[in-house]
């Protein structure tokens, strides 16, 4: 990634290896008759992605001073939810994908039956690991997470954006209904990442509406960026099969914009999202670099 | 059900009734696009089903004079984790099963991705419903209540206890493997029912501990019955496919003791559970009978 400054990627690659570290000692290896049920969730969350979700948990963490063991802990909770949810929708049922980071999905790594399984569980030790006092002292706290986590990734969030992207597949979207379907299916996941620091800081509403407000520009560049990988990318450098909201011909971003109003828009929601920023000063410096980030990754 | 007392089967019967309505409150018909996901969800959760769950958390949470308008939602939390549970149970994956409270099964009456979506849907409303102040206005209490929701249902319990299953059926188990399935698959969510009054209304830890050991004896007691059902019940009577575990050549409580046997280790097993709760004098009546009850239903 040679147009990533030097700092952001060091600080991305430390938070990939921090939460490497927190997964194997939140999912350990068990010596146990139902072994391969914590092996699948393990395989679904270990080694590999860019673990831009926890860096957002991270980084909102550290502009107001949470003890990072604490917000390594919701790092590694959102994470797992991503996690399941990529599992799940890699099913047959669902897209039917082969391949994810690189590696094959874990329905074919294991079987069905047991991604179903291990998704399941990634999702409950998630509020698992957020109820848990280790996380924060304060019970009021964990409840706000496990809250904001339940809607973000609940019918009114994600798993609400995934009905929308499996009826997208036999309805014809408009450019609303599309913002609306990716708001649900990736924004209010990152959009939460981003608040967790806040979150857990127990951070003032300005501070809090300006973090929304960063979110949901940051969610919307990433899928537009993602949308352009779909039909830029290459399958070796993206790790996943691209082109198939193409073959499906699903309306996204892309298709109803063309390629090069859609990278203008990307460029446009980031330049938007670093600016809502202002008001922390240099604190934020990260989070606005990972807004750049996004829309000129590759991957 | 001719040999129940009639106050059980009335408290059963506004139990039912009173669950039914908290549901349609907390899954409203909604007119959006993503309608079919909460036509989906409230399908595996509406019309049917005996909500012994629900009743146990109503009446466990009565004993400690809990507002009867918290345990309903803790109650109607616990029936969305168990109804995503069969939903994702009886996926082609995993049981294949067309039948559930003598209906077709989610993926059959909708198709398998809407199901998958259903399931985590539910799971996900459960602990949102359970963190939000509504349910009770400690956030302590709340925490505890998602942390052992969480503990029950995830991989050290429910979500095991199916992957156990699954692997049961290539596997010989002797009765204490099963035992331990079987402890995970149903009786720690059975557990966590008869726990959550306690929890609302703040018990002391011998009223909690008596809890547990009722719980405990009650959930091997039901699954007992369940795989005497599953011998001896007609599908018309237990509104589900019967005799599957036989045909599975799956090892079961009744395929190991024999059907008298299983039949005088429920009896003793109830019996064993309703003199744990002797500590709570008449309060604790209701939930005896439930223990005799899920040893002599029909379904």
């Amino acid at each position: 990634m040679p147009s990533l400054p030097k700092t952001l990627q060091s600080a991305m690659a430390d938070t990939v290896e921090q939460v490497e570290t927190a997964i194997e000692v939140l999912l350990p290896t068990v010596d146990l008759v139902e072994a391969r049920l914590f092996e699948a969730m393990r395989y679904a969350c270990l080694g590999g992605g860019k673990r831009l979700r926890p860096f957002l948990v991270m980084e909102s963490a550290r502009m107001f001073g949470v003890n990072p063991a604490c917000a390594l802990r919701a790092a590694a909770a959102v994470e797992f939810v991503h996690c399941y949810s990529l599992v799940h929708d890699d099913l047959p049922a669902m897209d039917n994908a082969d391949l994810r980071r690189g590696r094959k999905t874990v329905h074919l790594e294991f079987d069905e039956a047991t991604a179903i399984l291990a998704g399941d569980g990634l999702l409950t030790a998630a509020f698992e690991i957020l109820s848990d006092p280790e996380t924060h002292e304060d019970p009021q706290v964990r409840c706000k997470l496990v809250a904001a986590l339940a809607r973000a990734a609940g019918p009114r969030g994600m798993v609400g954006g995934q009905m929308l992207d499996l009826i997208a597949e036999k309805q014809t979207f408009d450019i609303g209904a599309i913002t609306r379907l990716q708001r649900m299916k990736t924004g209010d996941m990152i959009a939460f990442s981003s608040g967790a620091g806040a979150i857990l800081g127990k951070a003032g509403p300005a501070q809090q509406h300006a973090l929304q407000a960063y979110a949901h520009d940051l969610g919307l560049a990433f899928q537009i960026a993602d949308d352009l990988l779909d039909v830029e990318g290459s399958e070796a450098e993206v790790g996943k099969s691209v082109g198939r909201d193409v073959a499906a011909g699903k309306a996204t971003f892309v298709s109803i914009l063309g390629v090069e109003r859609a990278k203008d828009q990307a460029r446009r929601l980031a330049d938007q999202a670093a600016a809502h920023l202002d008001i922390f000063g240099d604190r934020a410096e990260m989070l606005k670099e990972v807004a750049r980030y996004v829309v000129e990754r590759r991957s």
